[in-house]
């Protein structure tokens, strides 16, 4: 993970993580569409300028949000062996949408525009983590199957689970489905 | 399909139709969260009072919607074989959500609260219909996957592709999944 480019501590950083969790906060608690700008900044005590000057629409706020959450949750693994890799990688998965925070963000990324780029950016940034370990395994003579393929039998099923609340993910779900794989 | 219980041309019904149209476009248009029973009511030409007392809350208006939309369409097919019903199920519901109101949809399932009744209504009904194509199946002899199976990959990678809008729902897509399975 890199390193926060603002200084930890500073009175911006501090912002950026009260609004960020104030977010996080109304999703789980009301659902995405269900809160304001407004609602944010009395939440994150700041003002509600200091969040559209930094932010402009509640939708990149929520936006960032989701992406931060994304690249600091759920880090690519590299164990060594593409068996060994999806495995750590689903496991994660599972543990960070399992928690209600997993699921705002999920909420949050499917409610985003069809037309919006904040989307395009979350899901572009997912397939390049995924790629990563992918191609490693490539290089070391093994056979990954492509990004989609673990899109559709790993991540989707976690997913649609965990959207309709249609039973826990168990580490021996998670291997069935990398078995499967 | 059961018949309608409320006659056709009546009252009543015109109103539930333009209400439930109301519903879809609004959804459609805005996503969900982000309109008010004020905002039905005014688009489907009909008073407030009217959908509070036959509805209760926008909530139960609107999974009223997404359960009508859901027995209408994506009808168990029944041609002889799993094999068949499979294909025609899945490409059934690669068309049906492949729509705008399929999306919308989805996403009104999506945003109902965990705890409500509303989520677990449509999913035991998608449940029941499928579980009726998988017994007769066992019942000619063949070996059905269980439910489960065919919700995390069949109808997971197209819930998932639809609501992260990456790519369409092909033919060839489709039969894929039903291969693989």
């Amino acid at each position: 993970m890199a390193e926060p480019t603002r200084r930890p501590g500073g009175r911006s950083e501090r912002v950026r993580a009260a609004v960020h969790q104030a977010v996080m906060d109304l999703v789980v608690e009301r659902g995405y569409g269900m809160f304001t700008v407004g609602d944010v900044a009395a939440r994150a005590g700041v003002a509600d300028t200091s969040i559209y000057r930094r932010w402009g629409t509640l939708e990149d706020l929520t936006a960032d949000v989701a992406l931060t959450w994304l690249t600091t949750n759920s880090p690519i693994p590299d164990t060594g062996s593409l068996d060994g890799d999806l495995r750590a990688y689903a496991s994660g998965v599972a543990r960070d949408i399992g928690g209600p925070a997993g699921l705002a963000i999920l909420r949050l990324v499917i409610a985003l525009p069809k037309e919006g780029e904040a989307r395009d950016q979350f899901l572009a940034e997912r397939g390049k983590q995924l790629q990563t370990m992918l191609d490693r395994a490539r290089t070391r003579g093994e056979h990954p199957p492509d990004a989609l393929e673990v899109l559709d039998h790993i991540l989707a099923p976690l997913y649609i689970r965990t959207l309709f609340g249609t039973g826990p993910l168990t580490p021996e779900y998670v291997d069935a489905l990398v078995d499967r794989l």
